[in-house]
């Protein structure tokens, strides 16, 4: 078998490497036949120059042409679907339907179109005129972008297709992807299309490019060089940390998405109102894609040893009924068992383990209890992220108990709190609310947090460790724009010389801009 | 002599360490009588447990109380304006006018005003509402925030009276004022200034906290912790890396202004048309408050090396017969002597080095040049910062030395081109401009950099090593609000629950939030 290439400075080649590496079917456990490269400092030096001449002329582009590749790029997704979901399911075993085709497909080209909208209007980069002073500034692409994307969404978050990638492209940086090794065939696919609208859009060639693995010393290198703007990362903790320990030295932004647990807590009264219900979303959403969701509800809460303990066993009864789904690879099996063994080591409590069938890389459902005092004992080993079809119940025996776990929580992406609709549980709410709102990015009431709606209203992020940075977020468009941008201010400019979001004239008639502290779509004067 | 107290919780009280140190008067070179405590481990300790509760009461009070603490302190500095004025211009020899007394003072209460109509307004945080997915967003406190102020500005950067300070403020937060230890007594003066407005309008006891000195263990340890938000730094770039990666390491966002050398590029139809008043407006801009200045234009870069010349040797007799001015401390004084050592080594040649008078810690205008090609061996080196009177000529060739010499520049504050205001360098500046323009916050055009308008469209930031993130500018409000904020969403969270800034109902019937794609004044609906 000959090794895949990389698609460095516009065009597919080898790898000057010569070493390579196979992703494994999940479902089968076997390697597949085609074998990607793992590219050397070699790739990465010259993906670099490319990039630094492409960031140079994308510059010098038009928004709107940002905009028309974005599109061409969906349209070519659109066309290979069938292709890139096929591919997608042999190398993740997320399910065909509902899942890849029907959902995080047409997630994916929506991210794509709506990064595109934001590229042509521009109000993304917060164009801020002061007519008095002769002061104005605006957000500018920061340079080329290096994307690792996550195993557990292959598509809406992959590195050459997903929201980093669009944001990154939005915002006028070119983007050097770094393929998750656990589906490198789907993101060949996707930067195949990805380069043919970078060609039918004459777009710089090195718009995109693409590497699929590097030793943990090159992909250091890579974020930390001079040529890099920014890094967008999502992944496992201890990968990510290395990452951020190389930047941070360097001074070169990145954007991390970590791991987080998502506590959901229970008041009394809304089990008391609707126990079934809420049951049900519980258990569903723990064991959805296998519970391989960085919003995964991996700790619920009780306020009431009682109410928590028949809870627990009623979704206990549902994970043992409930089919074993498939996990991502084998990297994820054998991370989840040893956590899992964190867990138990520490005092968790075995409730359930079970359900029906199971798959390749699998492991049984698995529902663990542990009280409130035990918890608070070692908080952070409690707090281990089992990342898979497992979860961790915490038993409080009272408000005060509830409220000091939520102060030894670590940053999360999302907490919720199930509450009675009619207000039986609002004297709780408000004394616990701040407190989980304190250590999340997302404050959810009576829904489960595995939904992330594209909206500009979103946030998927929050404080450490959940995320480096809990002023940005990764999925919300415009807002992921500016992470891969940097401010740049125009001081006593001649008005000839200005870029057209900071001109009198509005560049599109419709850009929102802050002009002597209103916002405005007219020109200026 | 007795020592002064630590302001720790709302309490004017002794440092638990016993241990102690003097600033000195830098034009008597004599130690102050007044001493000041060094802080070892547990006035820290215990700053951070109070100001965390401070953060809590503050999350519970209307955006408008801190508004009027924020005027009631401006208020206070301005009744003890001559005193504040006085013990600054004795603690740092810059001169009581023209500088602290109309200058630097009045900015000090115009940005702590102006912080006051951004908390009452609310629009800083970016209220983001999708009505149809019931997410809603902003920005919110970001909890305790320790502020380090540099050396140079004792009123307008002071960490208990300057733009740090009343960013964290009003986006929310509780401060703990880290003194610079040149100026203790004028951060002393300031602080109890702060203290009462505390008093005055009710705000938590530990709102404004005080400490002057600790060891870099603990300043390490202190921006670190786990109770803390978010550092801003402002001083040298040794000290501020340090801090930086113990900040990193926790996860903790610091944001830094650190070295910059902010360089001035003259093109040759510039210096044909108004050569004089160039010349004259640059040696201004070099000397002006003895060239301790962040925005100091440190490095000049010619593109012709006969205008260079003569350039320069105008501008040298400008400093040989310019006064010398007092620096701002023995610390200053001797750092420019290595940092000027260092220059003149690596091949820099002394232009001029004179000056009438001086007193206290001071040296010689100092105007040193060096051809480009030399510039070219070590850029590094060359690019050393000389925080004081000192500045660099470089002298190009030709407009492709200059452009490598623009290449070869680390990222700065500003970025100045001077040019004929006929257009005879357009294409000059075409050429030069996007080159400067990626390594600088703000690129001024036919204006020295040292002026830095608290305008909501300035930077005051750049690409590393001149801040630690591009994204965030140090003054500007409401902008610089935002660096003391994290993103916090709602998601299905019931109405009544929701903080005003998020209701249906505009809080303030002006505040701007992004409704539905659109910025808005309206109610939701």
């Amino acid at each position: 078998m000959s090794v895949q290439n990389v698609l460095v400075a516009g065009a597919w080649r080898e790898s000057r490497s010569g070493k390579s590496f196979a992703a494994e079917n999940p479902r089968t456990c076997q390697a597949f036949d085609e074998t990607y490269p793992v590219s050397d400092w070699a790739d990465c030096d010259e993906a670099l120059d490319a990039a630094v001449a492409a960031a140079a002329e994308l510059r010098r582009l038009p928004r709107a042409s940002l905009a028309r590749f974005l599109e061409a790029f969906a349209d070519r997704i659109e066309a290979r679907s069938g292709e890139i979901c096929a591919m997608a399911h042999a190398e993740t075993a997320l399910p065909l339907s509902p899942r890849l085709a029907d959902v995080e497909l047409p997630r994916t080209t929506a991210q794509l179109r709506a990064a595109a909208v934001a590229a042509r209007d521009g109000s993304w980069a917060t164009a801020t005129i002061d007519t008095a002073a002769g002061i104005r500034s605006c957000f500018v692409p920061i340079g080329p972008v290096c994307v690792f994307g996550p195993n557990n969404f292959p598509l809406a978050f992959n590195s050459a297709s997903g929201g980093d990638f669009a944001a990154a492209i939005a915002a006028g940086n070119p983007v050097i992807a770094k393929a998750n090794s656990s589906h490198p065939a789907t993101t060949r696919l996707l930067a195949e299309a990805a380069h043919g609208a970078v060609v039918d859009s004459k777009m710089p060639a090195a718009t995109v490019q693409l590497i699929y693995r590097t030793s943990h010393e090159d992909g250091e290198r890579l974020v930390a060089d001079p040529r890099m703007g920014a890094t967008g990362y999502t992944g496992s903790r201890s990968a990510g940390l290395k990452l951020k320990a190389a930047a941070d030295r360097a001074g070169k932004p990145i954007y991390l998405e970590l791991s987080s647990i998502n506590p959901v807590v229970f008041l009394a009264g809304a089990l008391d109102e609707r126990f079934d219900a809420v049951v049900d979303e519980y258990a569903g959403s723990c064991l959805m894609g296998t519970g391989q969701f960085c919003t995964n509800p991996g700790l619920a809460l009780f306020v009431d040893a009682d109410a928590g303990h028949r809870f627990v066993a009623a979704v206990a009864e549902r994970f043992r009924q409930a089919p074993i789904g498939t996990l991502l690879s084998s990297g994820v099996q054998s991370q989840l068992q040893t956590n899992l063994e964190t867990l138990i080591r520490a005092g968790a409590e075995v409730v359930a383990q079970g359900g029906s069938g199971g798959d390749g890389y699998h492991h049984a459902n698995t529902l663990l209890s542990v009280d409130a005092a035990r918890f608070l004992q070692c908080p952070e080993v409690f707090q281990t992220e089992v990342f898979g079809n497992v979860a961790l119940a915490v038993i409080a025996g009272s408000v005060d108990e509830a409220a000091q776990v939520l102060r030894a929580l670590e940053g999360n992406l999302t907490g919720c709190i199930y509450s009675h609709t009619g207000g039986a549980d609002d004297v709780v709410y408000d004394r616990l609310a701040p407190l989980l709102a304190e250590r999340v990015g997302r404050l959810l009431n009576d829904k489960m947090p595995t939904g992330v709606a594209v909206s500009a209203a979103m946030n998927h992020g929050g404080p450490f460790p959940a995320t480096g940075h809990p002023g940005f977020t990764a999925v919300g468009i415009p807002a992921a724009l500016r992470r891969f941008a940097r401010l740049l201010c125009y001081d006593n400019v001649r008005t000839s010389r200005l870029p057209d979001l900071l001109a009198n004239r509005n560049p599109t008639g419709n850009t929102w801009r802050l002009i002597d502290g209103q916002w405005s779509q007219s020109d200026v004067g």
